[in-house]
């Protein structure tokens, strides 16, 4: 396993398989430190959104709040961080719900599910480069949102349906 | 926007924001193809999953049948392809039901869900280097280990918890 290139946030490593055939095969991984994203709910059942400009996609989409770990700094206190940061929330209750891989042909990031309540108001203090609008929905309304197609961002589609489900089927 | 690193399956992309202090700041955004998941449900309500050693991230994942965009094929076609080949069956009822973003903070990847319905078994044909074991268990097993997290793999989790959702809640 060899570093071939690295970036701000993340790096490729080349790995090797042995296929059936027996062939050495080269297969680049991109590696991230991981991630958490957080569902934060209001006291009377809102949910905490963000639009946001993505410069991968070139569009503005809604997620949850979210960021990207900073070892030695733990999951939980990443997740605490940005959500202060993104909407002005303090958690009174910040609980990991789930862990998930975003896309493990080709990534190694580990994604962090945190459900928050209990929340605080207070002001935000974005990094420069983030461009974030903060708006509220009733859960139900987000779960629409992701069966229309105005969700489309992997990690806000779970913790959105993760907790839904976790609420009337599951627990 | 300039081409900083290419791989087999996803290149690198410099792309620049201006930040709100006016800076000029650069982000590397990773440009993949895209891929398709299948969703594919037996007649008796199983689903077929499977199990798959991802180098990404060294483990033995369960998963829904996936695979990348080869254009100019059409995700449908991909879809059929990639079903076929990793599970053996042929879908009588193949329809999209979604498309999102699996990690739009680094990665330009859309993925596109597919449900596939009125299966027909046949043989498999796995590319060299694929490790794949088919099996099948009922949704609500599926959903059951969406919690448990026996599943762990975005995709997966979006294809279980939209049907399974789609079911009970929302038409």
């Amino acid at each position: 396993m060899e570093d071939i290139f690295t970036s701000r946030i993340f790096k490729v490593v080349r790995k090797f398989v042995v296929g059936r055939s027996g062939a050495k095969l080269a297969r680049d991984v991109i590696v991230h430190p991981g991630a958490v994203v957080i569902l934060p709910l209001l006291d009377d059942g809102q949910v905490v959104l963000l639009r946001q400009f993505r410069v991968s996609v070139e569009e503005r989409l809604i997620e949850l709040p979210a960021g990207t770990l900073e070892p030695p700094e733990l999951p939980y206190e990443t997740a605490r961080r940005e959500l202060l940061e993104e909407t002005g929330y303090t958690a009174g209750s910040l609980v990991e719900a789930s862990h998930f891989y975003s896309s493990p042909g080709i990534l190694r990031e580990t994604m962090h599910l945190f459900v928050a309540k209990d929340l605080i108001a207070g002001p935000t203090n974005l990094e420069d480069g983030e461009d974030i609008e903060v708006f509220t929905v009733p859960l139900e309304k987000a779960v629409d949102m992701v069966y229309s197609g105005e969700i489309k961002d992997s990690k806000t589609i779970i913790g959105v349906l993760w907790y839904w489900n976790s609420l009337r089927n599951k627990t």
